[in-house]
């Protein structure tokens, strides 16, 4: 039985929201109310072989080096110079170009599944480094945003990128995160590719005082100061209009009480922060302006905190 | 007795350090070892008489419109709409242009002595409005850094020019600031003019999760994540070359122990945060490579919890 265990694994990675508004690239929270399953199966040969692909798949690249759950495990396998390898069915509950962190949840779930099988495991910074090399094949830059959140769990910064440190930053109690999933593709390459290269000086100010208010708000229980600081003033504006009717959702959520309302990621996703007594309002408010525009919507409310990337088989 | 005491008071402000590496113009912690004192002495006469200046004041404007100061009880008059006025007499314990927020302790200093004066005093907001508009007149630019740390002591956070919010953020216990003011002159108004107006995007990215990383720090006393974030890597860069030996010095108080080092606000102040057993040796490192190239220096090892502004007669 032990050893039917140790030849394989299967894990569960949440989806998750990056940049979190104020954090481009550095703040993300796990969304586990859905996620990816991967399962790793030991084999004597060397490499990974990724046998299929199922869920809201799509077109998901075979070749391990292009696809994000295979790169993650070959770099794990190259770090730790391993002598055996890996087959690999990926079970994809996020869509693609959904911004819900979908290549990341796949890199996770897919270190974290192999790592299940290894004689010495890893600690979880280090599958932390292996997933951000997966990651890196789906958008093109490394960051460690949708990667630190779905792997730890719940608000998570990342500070630096080569030796990454991560902080788990606390949530005050009865905030819950509003989803809303337009069925939309977004590709992360475009909507990274038309972000301008630099950042206004006053912007700058602006948004550091927006990220310290709003880490700040975190540590102290201060929903005041958290909803004066939730707001993305260099990011936002530059990918709105890739979203029909961002305007209004956000309006609309924060008419209904949300502490505050930007994109996932690189969108097409939107997310809010509320109290759980708004939450419900928040999300019906936020469904309202893309169904009138007869786009299709999932919504969840979620509790942030949860244990993040996981065995589950 | 109380007669006299309600028309005349005399107030101490701190000295402060602006920016704190990762926060231009939105953190600071005070230095309460120095600072301004205003007397105020309320008249019947409106407006605002600067008597004298006393001091370490070089050539004050004596012109209350462009003495902070002077500016700063003017914008509280304004706001109060008060039928009376005051006379000022400022006695400067800060250096101009040392980078040690000389302009922010004299305002901050003057609207804390005319307070004492009032029927009905200003919430402590409200005197930071003030204190800002006469700071302004000094740097040229409407931020709160020097002047928030100054009121209230500690290490605080500004979010908000218009509607600012403070918020002081705790100190690690143990960790002290050292100081290190060379004997120059620089002035406020160039340092801030030769600043580029934008910042790359991977600079604002990575001073970005330098400041989150900071504050989490500071809330968690994770002193490893100070340390690994206690990095400037946008204004730095741009104004150290006024600053003789800068590089040397930072290299040294690191070599010493310190947690981290950068300029005071605009400069020519240095600091470095540092355990209060190493400081002592971080002083005397940092004060090496200034004084070989004989440039006095006075020097200070802090408490950085301080109570702010406060009356003392």
């Amino acid at each position: 039985m032990s050893d039917v265990a140790a030849r394989r694994a299967t894990a569960f990675a949440p989806a998750s929201v990056g940049n979190v508004a104020i954090g481009f690239d550095i703040l993300g929270f796990s969304v586990d109310a859905l996620g990816d399953r991967v399962t790793a199966v030991r084999r004597d040969e060397p490499g990974v072989l990724i046998d299929r692909a199922s869920g809201v798949a799509g077109e998901l690249p075979r070749d391990p080096e292009r696809n994000t759950a295979g790169r993650a495990v070959l770099a794990m396998i190259q770090e730790r110079k391993l002598g055996f390898g890996f087959e690999m069915h990926i079970d994809k509950g996020i869509a693609l170009g959904s911004g819900l962190g979908g290549s990341a949840a796949s890199a996770v779930a897919a270190v974290v599944a192999a790592n299940a099988l290894l004689d010495e495991p890893c600690s979880r910074l280090e599958l932390l480094k292996f997933a951000m090399q997966g990651e890196r094949v789906a958008s093109g830059a490394l960051h460690a945003d949708n990667t630190a959140a779905c792997l730890y769990g719940g608000l998570v910064l990342t500070v630096g990128i080569d030796q990454p440190r991560v902080k788990q930053i606390p949530i005050p109690p009865g905030v819950r995160a509003v989803i809303v999933h337009p069925h939309m593709f977004l590709s992360t390459h475009e909507a990274r590719a038309l972000l301008k290269g630099s950042v206004e000086l006053s912007d700058f100010v602006w948004q550091t005082a927006n990220l310290a208010g709003f880490i700040s708000g975190c540590y102290t229980d201060d929903l005041d100061l958290i909803r004066a600081s939730f707001e993305d003033v260099v990011i936002e504006k530059q990918r709105q209009a890739l979203i029909p009717g961002f305007a209004e959702v956000r309006e609309a959520a924060l008419g209904a009480g949300a502490l505050g309302c930007s994109i996932a990621g690189a969108g097409p996703t939107l997310f809010a922060w509320a109290m759980q007594s708004h939450a419900a309002a928040v999300l019906a408010a936020m469904r309202l302006p893309l169904e009138r525009r007869a786009i299709g919507v999932d919504g969840w409310v979620i509790d942030i905190n949860s244990p993040g990337a996981r065995i589950i088989k």
